[in-house]
């Protein structure tokens, strides 16, 4: 059997061996609840936790009593979404949310919650390359406008939104301004002040970090409403026993990105680029998606006129190597209503026509790609892609259209 | 410096070496995302997923399909009483939810959520030894009641509901019925679909698995509305990847559990009687909280008069011995408001004198637990009595006035 070659890492990254061997204690030793800190080894867990929200802070120039740790970047979301929506409105009675039409689910569906508590969601579109246009957001805004929620980067088509400048605009409105960073953390700068934004969803697993941690960054002084009730933990804005080793994992694995960001970006840039430009000139009917250059380093997305998407992933993991056809949580939603394969509402808003359009494949790099696994790639794709449009019933159309007019 | 003795399982316990392994391969090796499931990486990990589901499964008698994987306990009471209470309003307009004064917070949080949202909620009281009587919750139930929820044993008394029997009646009047588990599943049996329960509340990190997993075990059929939003796994009901490891942890810590629990709930039985006799017999003042024998094994909690609990927990842990004066989150609570030393909420449901008692202690004993720890509780703690009892106010207003009597 052939090598695994892993090219999904907006879908999960392997945990770093140096952040699982951090975390490695707090199973079996130190094993405390940090909320039982009348005794040292509970007591050892919180100081534990707060080192890691420490580095979590600094990860993203904020100071630690920003950072509320939650279960991963969905209930992050959720937290900022609902919570920081709720508490607006009860503050100053705005109930108009505006969102980006290429948000994660876990955005899209939170903001769809409000709507059914009487909250307004507009959905702001992208242009053709993905990026949320400043001028689009500032017609959106107006006074009755409590949150504004658009993703640093979507995973699925990698385009990096210019946060800071619509954080600003929001701001001019009233409005707060949240950003899902899942997927640009582990890659590109993100600064919660100095940036101006109100709220910063963050997911370790995201960040060669453990799975089961994440967290919300707040502005200073901001208080969401919670969402889920309990022991009061973490400031009360998320009740529950803490998840001491992922938690840690976490820290671990922001302090290692800290020292190392600049050096993956580079490597993944350079790696991406290759793979980019190696596809783009042996693949027939194949077309980028989201910005050409205001991208993910590492990040190679696109479809292939004719063919599937899924079906080119499916290929793909024939020869080991893993891919995504957009995002992972799609693949559950597929499953439960048994859809058809469409192209995903992130692909409807850049534009790709959905009537010939099935899905797209996302190559998304790791710290532990190499050269080699370009070069795999680059040799096995285009003869799937070959393959599938010998079987693409729009292809044999085409052809025959082509035959009869000539 | 002195071994220390651990003595606060309900708090959380150590994660069992064997789980630990299990688990090792999900975060560097096997780390693929479950909805990833066109590779073999993603789909792995599905399965990985689905083999602890059996097993967790199997632990309360239910099927595969009724487990939803959740973050812990109170995820999963969050779940079970604003899910379930919402859904069933919306299914045949009951609004009234009954829980007891035992629940811990993240129940009693929860519906205190819901009256925010238009619900009733009705706090059933317990008799002086803990339990809720049948004839209570029969005079409480109505043609409006949604929801019933009971703890299945109070971490900070012990005592043991009749929750099968309190399941039945709360069908008869067509409520559902819901038990939080968190603290008995790792010493006494839970049968889901025996007892009839509708939903049971899990907690991994009290039964020897890793903090970071819980679940909420439903009953064929029912649905919860969801109380978090997006990539719909875990059926639409707890969105956010998976975390696989610790689930994979729970899986391995429900099967050592099944195959163990009769040999630890023996083992803690003995050890528990042992320590409860002893201090009854050598500690002034000294009174048990709880039922005498419809308790949890290894169970052992207590106040002494003219004591506060917090000051014996402080004067164990410099003896090394780990315990805790009531639940863990309500140290969060009180930190959080800074309120005096009182009598937690479940303290005071089983009437124990607020004027004279300031908090209890819990012992709660665990696998790892041996005679000789024993030994060394029964060895320190009436020496920690009689030095706090010379330091304290009440007690000598005791002594002074007896002085006068005579």
């Amino acid at each position: 059997m052939s090598r695994t070659i892993y090219m999904d890492h907006m879908s999960t990254t392997p945990c770093d061996p140096r952040v699982v061997e951090a975390m490695q204690p707090y199973f079996t030793q130190e094993f405390g609840n940090p909320s039982s800190h009348l005794y040292g080894l509970g007591n050892r867990a919180l100081a534990a936790v707060d080192a890691a929200r420490a580095e979590v802070a600094r990860l993203v120039e904020a100071e630690p009593e920003q950072v509320v740790f939650t279960s991963g970047a969905t209930e992050a979301n959720n937290l900022a979404v609902i919570g920081l929506a709720r508490e607006a409105m009860a503050q100053s009675g705005r109930k108009r949310v505006l969102i980006s039409n290429v948000e994660h689910y876990s955005v899209l569906n939170a903001a769809n919650a409000l709507i059914r508590q009487g909250f307004y969601v507009e959905v702001l579109p992208v242009d053709h390359e993905g990026l949320i246009r400043p001028e689009t957001l500032k017609k959106a805004l107006n006074g009755d406008t409590a949150l504004v929620s658009v993703v640093h980067a979507s995973g699925e088509i990698g385009t990096i939104e210019p946060v800071a400048e619509l954080a600003a605009l929001a701001h001019q409105a009233g409005a707060l301004f949240h950003t899902d960073a899942t997927q640009t953390t582990g890659l590109i700068e993100v600064k919660l002040n100095a940036w101006g934004l109100d709220a910063v969803t963050l997911s370790a697993h995201n960040f060669y970090g453990p799975k089961g941690a994440g967290a919300l960054i707040l502005g200073k002084h901001l208080r969401p409403e919670p969402i889920s009730f309990g022991g009061w933990q973490e400031g009360g804005l998320r009740s529950g026993t803490e998840n001491v080793p992922a938690i840690v994992g976490m820290g671990a694995a922001a302090k290692l990105l800290r020292e190392e960001r600049e050096e993956r970006a580079r490597h993944m840039q350079n790696l991406g680029e290759r793979l980019w430009q190696g596809l783009a000139q042996s693949v027939r009917f194949i077309r980028q998606t989201g910005h050409p250059t205001q991208r993910l380093p590492g990040h190679v997305s696109f479809w292939v006129e004719h063919v599937e998407g899924e079906s080119l992933v499916l290929f793909l993991a024939a020869k080991g190597v893993c891919a995504s056809s957009g995002s992972a949580c799609a693949s559950n939603f597929k499953a439960k209503d048994e859809h058809e394969l469409v192209a995903s509402h992130v692909l409807a808003a850049v534009g790709v026509p959905t009537d010939i359009c099935a899905g797209s494949v996302c190559l998304t790099l790791g710290t532990g790609n190499t050269d080699d696994d370009v070069d795999v790639v680059l040799r096995e794709f285009p003869a799937i892609v070959e393959r599938l449009l010998s079987m693409s019933p729009s292809y044999a159309d085409l052809l025959k259209n082509q035959g009869a007019k000539r």
